[in-house]
């Protein structure tokens, strides 16, 4: 048998994605270019639905379960308006790596078919489509991970009896939820990189500009709950992939601590390297959607099932402490606030961001302490060598396979480049927990600084040094891989979008860093223009019921001060 | 400057232990050997001690704290009997590396200043005097760990300031709690061994058969609280370290799940392996004695200031939910046993000891579920590739530093073991993770089993296939090392003693193994008569409210069936 050339596996899968759409929602025409036309949300997709599609994709999580689980909508209904705008979402941005609609459509009647029988929903997710970005493996569907090498195997091994029969822990919990599975979503190819690019379906854009990047790794996620093609998803974060993708298309992401949403049964790069853990999180349109998908699949008891899971369910009176603090009188809270990494100022709408909320705080009576913790650029290095621990062997592997071309984006050691030894990799686990401790010693002395009596309880950082990126620009994981190395709690919050007439190119001063430079150079406001721009806001280890009840309170606050129009120009 | 050959520098420091024993409390006759005196607790030691150090010294961690914290027994008196009962034990039986008895009792004088100034005590461990393994850095305070190379030094780099100035955050918070620290118990030199020996004190020998082993790591705890020269203190476990001594000593001990109990700042070997993790956990006479310990350290949030700690505060309701639990109707609970572990058979004590707490959970009219779990042989030689990363080179390299002959019990890899590459350690993380799931995965599948509606809720086991072990003749830590591979909830139990005229040597069919061979060689009842027996009771990840109160309750019932002259003999 003779194996076919990378671009002809490749130009089949793509096909095969695409021939995945039932004829009647494939786009006739041609659609413009991204110059023509750059957001294809709202209106513009919008055109391709029916009204009552509308109505229901455009409820968020929270609403469609509101009307799933009393029998308000059916399953199927809810389901069909999903796939068909997740069809229309793949033609505009090409975000879907696998489209099994008939299976989600069986899933819905069935789903219906029990409320018809019990009157009253299987689960707490009910009638829920759910996208996953693909690393998880659901029977009958493939994972490529975005490697052509490992079309039609099973993690890159052929004539693997787990090829289409293997379920990843959380698609269980999910399913046992009552929610709908129907799509698998885009990825770079080894999932490390800040933008989703790989040979099947190319390039996966910003639904808002689609000049621009949907963010990476889960960045068909990103573009695909941007355009309603799904209300809420999981992603995975080692260095920022879900954080990164969120704020680049508006949505709110969380980046948990590890052991609290299952990873078990799930493809992964560099998996059993153990000193960074990549993590699951859901991504969606507000921190109350967030919340519930982070209680049901608790809810399930995740630690009897998977081995890095701990015992910790949801955590109610942790959540109602939070929401009486934040209901209480103003004042009451403290927030640290940090405008760059030390390395790489941001772009002016990233810094605009940053006064919205830091203003919107201020408003509130809070308190604001200036974040000066321990070198997040010291993290940032770390997290880079642990990122090449294998000196890049796992991601060579795995492109060999078909001998595709790596994307440009995707950072690749030199061949050849060793890898790190037993004790080298002992000496980082150290170096990482040495530098975790002088971060929270850092934390706990802020109690010092609130006037709270507590500690700050959360921070108000970038999540990149820019908005939604033009494709080839992604220049640093920094700002978001120093929580990975924390392994805190991290919350990407939507703020704002580019303004080119308000985010003027302006000069800084002296560059921090060859990068800054570079990053500099690359704002271009034109292009930029209607990009989503937002901020990460981050807790301590294992706060992710504290920082999910923040991230809704301060996210609704900045809404209601932009909403009020209190416009942060670039005088400020 | 020339170095002293590391005789000498170990001789000095032997005799510096020995010297900061107060005159008054030496010894001033030659104690009987072990053959003529085998047993130096209970009244062979009372003899030295006067009535009133007697009824401090012989009241368990509870007792005393019953007594410290309502101002009955001043922190002094109490203090001043443990050192000096402390400072008996180690002249009988070698268990102590650093011995500070000034400073324990400036300590106390504080504490009893405070009491009477506040008439309250200073912390939930006020005026208890508490042990730690030599692991631990207390200012003023030497540590080696039981290395000649480390004397004089800090974990063996010279002239480092943190040399005698360093405080781990475990004694932060003792101290804060109100706890005494006042010696630091023996180990083996690289902690790898299930006995206690090095270079400084020798041999750590059994006080209940000085023939015998302590046991080891831990080995110099296990030692002095058997001789009630300790009412409680802290271990470390890797493999066993914590359990091996506590039954080989008649004591209870925990090793906990991997985040519980701060280990920051604490010396170890091979720092920053992190496959396996070593935990620290407590060494006592009662498990209510380790559940007061346990809780008096989470009620100090070891969250704040240790990186690796969980936050998990002690789950009260747990706790309240598992004594209901055992107050309930007979029947109502389940408990997997296991007899061996596939490659050595047990010695006939041991087997003795499991069917004591066999038939007391029969007697109760509980479920016992025959184990079978995926083979522990597996976990155990994990295990030891897992200790074995570097090649041997940290251990190596810290014997080097004063070229000290390493004991013949320390497992050395041959000079020249590669280490492995971070490749394989990953694929080892991997594969521990598979067997967590394969295990978990069974835990589960015993609800079928159980007739509870739960699932097994611990399991009885060995913790070494021989009691308090002849010296050189420790077999194997794979009874033990299966439930750190897990990152299991485990607790040592007393159950009884070897009976020369009971546990007689019998065949046993065809040897599992070569070391089973060995280990049924070994056997020796007029040897090993009168050294402890005793079993683990473990249960699932993170377990340690459940398991301490099961272990309390069946520690309780076997107590009660022995006492009742329920004698199991060989023919059962």
């Amino acid at each position: 048998m003779t194996i076919p050339p990378w671009q002809q596996l490749a130009e089949t899968k793509r096909q095969a994605i695409l021939s995945a759409i039932p004829e009647k929602w494939r786009l006739k025409d041609p659609i413009p270019s991204p110059a023509e036309q750059r957001d294809v949300t709202g209106a513009y997709i919008e055109q391709f639905l029916t009204p009552r599609e509308i109505e229901i994709t455009e409820a968020d999580a929270i609403g469609i379960l509101a009307h799933t689980t009393t029998g308000k909508w059916t399953a199927v209904e809810v389901t069909e308006a999903f796939c068909h705008r997740a069809a229309l979402a793949h033609q505009l941005v090409n975000c879907l790596h696998e489209i099994f609609f008939t299976t989600a459509l069986e899933t819905a009647r069935r789903l219906d078919a029990h409320f018809a029988k019990h009157s009253r929903p299987l689960g707490p997710l009910h009638g829920l489509p759910i996208s996953l970005k693909d690393q998880f493996h659901i029977p009958g569907v493939e994972t490529t991970m975005g490697y052509v090498g490992w079309i039609n195997t099973f993690q890159g091994t052929p004539n693997d009896g787990r090829n289409r029969t293997s379920q990843s822990q959380l698609v269980t919990d999910l399913l046992a939820s009552g929610a709908i599975l129907y799509v698998k979503t885009s990825v770079p190819m080894t999932l490390m990189c800040g933008e989703t690019i790989n040979n099947i379906i190319t390039y996966t854009s910003n639904p808002k500009n689609r000049l621009l990047s949907s963010g990476g790794s889960s960045g068909g996620e990103g573009a695909l709950i941007a355009l309603r093609g799904s209300p809420a998803g999981f992603g995975t974060d080692i260095g920022g992939s879900i954080r990164i993708p969120a704020v680049f298309n508006g949505l709110f992401g969380i980046r948990p601590s590890s052991g609290r949403i299952p990873y078990q049964g799930a493809a992964n790069s560099m998996d059993g390297q153990s000193t960074i853990l990549s993590v699951v999180g859901p991504l969606a349109r507000s921190a109350g959607d967030l919340m519930v998908l982070f209680k049901a699949v608790l809810r399930r008891a995740p630690w009897l099932t998977d081995p890095l899971v701990l015992e910790i369910p949801w955590r109610g009176d942790v959540e109602r402490e939070t929401r009486e603090l934040v209901r209480g009188m103003p004042g009451r809270l403290a927030f640290g606030i940090m405008w760059d990494d030390g390395a790489v100022v941001p772009h002016p709408p990233i810094q605009r961001a940053m006064k919205i909320v830091e203003e919107t705080v201020r408003e509130l009576g809070h308190t604001l302490v200036k974040w000066t913790p321990p070198s997040h650029q010291t993290a940032a290095k770390l997290a880079m060598r642990v990122y090449d621990l294998d000196g890049g062997a796992d991601i060579r592997h795995h492109l060999a396979l078909s001998g595709e071309t790596p994307a440009a984006q995707v950072i690749l050691e030199a061949e050849g480049t060793p890898q790190k030894t037993a004790l080298e990799v002992a000496a980082l686990n150290v170096e990482k927990r040495e530098y975790q401790k002088l971060y929270m010693d850092y934390w706990n002395s802020t109690a010092q600084l609130t006037g709270t009596g507590r500690s700050v309880e959360a921070v108000i950082y970038p999540c990149a040094p820019h908005a939604a990126v033009i494709p080839t620009q992604f220049a640093t994981v920094g700002y978001t891989s120093v929580i990975n190395v924390l392994d805190y709690t991290s919350v990407a919050i939507p703020v704002t979008h580019v303004d080119k007439n308000i985010d003027l190119v302006r000069g800084q001063g002296r560059p921090l860093s060859d990068v800054d430079l570079k990053v500099h150079y690359d704002y271009d406001p034109n292009v930029y223009d209607g990009a989503p721009a937002g901020v990460q806001l981050f807790g301590r280890r294992l706060q992710e019921e504290k920082i999910l009840v923040l991230a809704e309170y301060l996210a609704g606050k900045v809404k209601e001060a932009t909403a009020n129009k209190i416009v942060v120009g670039p005088e400020l």
